[in-house]
């Protein structure tokens, strides 16, 4: 199998998005405390003013604002102090022409006034009076109700995997709870003769089971539930009947392993054996994990990944992912999240495929530089080596020493 | 309090740094797969070579590199066919010059063979010939014993923290478990009289309580198991028994609130009533955040972050992150987790402090711009509409618009 029978990555992409289209895991309602890394099934509007009244944002005194025109150092404005508004506390002090309150950050406008003059450009001089030296502008050192967020108003848009932030938004709204998208339940199976589980000492001839634990790491990352089932060994009838029952209890299937050409390839003939569509592709033209396998059992997305741990993990964070975000919903938050650097030496591509080139990261005085780390493909080493990736094109043959490249640092956002 | 009086955030930084000096959280045995996200606590070593036999990295024939010498379409190598490696199997084939065998990738390489004649290039006429039409390198297509991993060689450093790509590398090398540091344990509390838990409806004067949901996210981020004690009202006898249980059963206490020059700050005098040395730092030249406290109850650093969600936020972010760090071992893993961009507009500093922006990522033909987000400083709703943030060190009077700057996108790995 050449690079020329597989199927551009691009092609491959949309393909996989078509297939998947209308397929969308449902919302749940959870608390506000465990939303964290979790995606907005839908936009969360506010039902509330924020601030629900005008608020001081420092320490000083209420004003009205046009009391202070003119005001400075050596022409102070003279005020009347009519009262305290007190941290916590609700206040009816009404301010009239030439009357300032003492007011602390936070705390609640008194009606009348529009603005707050800060400690440090005042002087009080006996407990009813007070000097203040420097103008106010209307609604300075105040937030005025509904300012920060008006009820009605988006706090958080559908899609969103929600950080610290939005948590603390969320909080400030008072949304105690809300709705997200359920973790996909992932089944994840290894095949392969040759495979062992970690705990066991491999022979001649066997080796471990890698896959189960660094693409289980990855889909947790990328917020899925992973059903580890583990190593199926290359028999074709438990192989079914595994993938059967995956298919079934799960709403996503990675398969690793056994997705070469050989006589032991279970994986295609069994996603056939499954429910309509089946196999969709049947090898991509990618640099590492020329060959991957997908197909759709019915309305659940079955990936064969690689056997080799860099090409799957690879095909996991370029492919997989996707997959799971279009399943959540789940938008990408910002246009940024890859880091432009300048390449250190030229990287060959065959024409009619993408690369994916680990490269390492190297501050320099006004970026960085991506050094590629090369290796021969069967090193797994390589990958913790890597600071980030960095994608050539299809219609690229190479890049050039010099370049500047857009560095993906790894999951995103 | 101006800023004149606060210490400034270098010196801060270094401050806590040696108070934190020789305190470190301990290690505890994991399992792999909950090992994720965890921070190790000494370098892992490898038992075993790997791969642990040599190892063909493609479908073809095993062979003597050097009976290929000259091989070419026009002019093929001739080779006996004596045997086949099976997956997964060992194999006690010993090659003569001039004799091939069929190899699987991930085959075991027969003794005599020290490469592997890839299925492209080669032409199989009957059962028992072979035709090379390409020159085959020593050691091409096949991974020596050891080359990926040697036995004893360091597989992770200590103060990683796990990614899948290292859970892939463990996972490989056999290491089921593992010394990781257990997370720290984080008392969060949050002081002052107006404010309410997020369940409840604010009433005039009141506030919810924001940092006590958002500090948990960004600690629960950083590694650490939040125990989230809540809001305390402003009684000092009360405080200061909550905080001295939080002092005894965790090993990080982070207070919100209570912070500024007011009638009803007790955090200073709490803390001061704990174990020596007490506080050390009062008021912090950074914006926001100025209102910061630090100090020790004698092994346990105690923090007093704004009240303000967006400051408490940013110092939680710059300041404890850091001692996190420290406490762990969690050494950065890469010079580069920042993003280079130009700056869009000016940005105003006042000498004497160090400044934090928000800033907005946009894509741009050869990079990003970062676009400072500003608003009134009592806005909650700006912190979820940044990218990231930029750093003006307390040298510079600002920034330029078409400076460049370094974005850094939050948590790190």
């Amino acid at each position: 199998m050449d690079f020329l029978n597989c199927m551009e990555y691009d092609k491959a992409q949309n393909l996989i998005r078509q297939s998947l289209e209308g397929i969308m895991i449902e919302g749940e309602l959870v608390e506000l405390p465990v939303s964290l890394g979790r995606i907005t099934s839908e936009e969360i509007r506010s039902t509330e003013d924020l601030p629900p009244f005008a608020r001081s944002t420092v320490d000083g005194y209420a004003v009205r604002s046009e009391d202070t025109f003119g005001a400075s150092e050596s022409a102070a404005s003279l005020f009347e102090i009519v009262g305290e508004v007190l941290m916590g506390r609700s206040t009816n002090l009404e301010l009239c022409s030439g009357e300032a309150a003492i007011i602390p950050t936070g705390g609640m406008l008194p009606t009348g006034a529009d603005s707050v003059a800060m400690l440090e450009y005042t002087e009080q001089p006996d407990r009813r009076t007070l000097l203040v030296q420097k103008m106010v502008a209307p609604y300075e050192n105040i937030v005025t109700r509904g300012e920060d967020v008006a009820a009605g108003a988006v706090i958080v848009g559908a899609g969103v995997r929600l950080t610290p932030q939005h948590i603390g938004l969320l909080a400030a709204c008072g949304c105690h709870n809300l709705m997200v998208r359920k973790k996909i339940k992932v089944a994840l199976l290894s095949s392969g003769d040759e495979l062992i589980d970690i705990h066991e000492k491999p022979s001649i001839g066997q080796i471990r089971d890698v896959n189960s634990y660094s693409l289980a790491a990855l889909l947790t990352e990328l917020g899925c539930e992973v059903d580890r089932i583990g190593i199926i060994k290359d028999c074709y009838d438990h192989f079914l009947s595994s993938l059967k029952q995956a298919v079934e209890r799960c709403q996503m299937v990675v398969i690793s392993g056994g997705s070469s050409v050989g006589v032991k390839d279970f994986t295609v003939p069994a996603i056939q054996a499954l429910s309509a569509p089946g196999i969709l592709i049947h090898g991509l033209a990618i640099k590492p994990g020329k060959p991957t396998i997908f197909g759709m059992a019915g309305e659940v997305p079955v990936f064969g990944l690689p056997g080799h741990p860099v090409a799957a993990l690879t095909v996991c964070v370029q492919v997989v992912a996707a997959a799971v975000r279009q399943m959540t919903g789940w938008k990408p938050m910002s246009a940024a999240r890859g880091v432009p650097a300048v390449l250190t030496r030229n990287i060959a591509s065959a024409p009619g495929r993408d690369d994916f080139i680990n490269v390492r990261l190297n501050k320099t005085d006004d970026g960085y530089t991506a050094e590629p780390i090369f290796g021969k493909s069967g090193l797994i080493s390589i990958m913790t080596q890597a600071d980030g990736v960095v994608h050539i094109p299809l219609e690229k043959g190479g890049l050039y020493e010099g370049e500047r490249v857009i560095v993906n640092l790894g999951t995103e956002r």
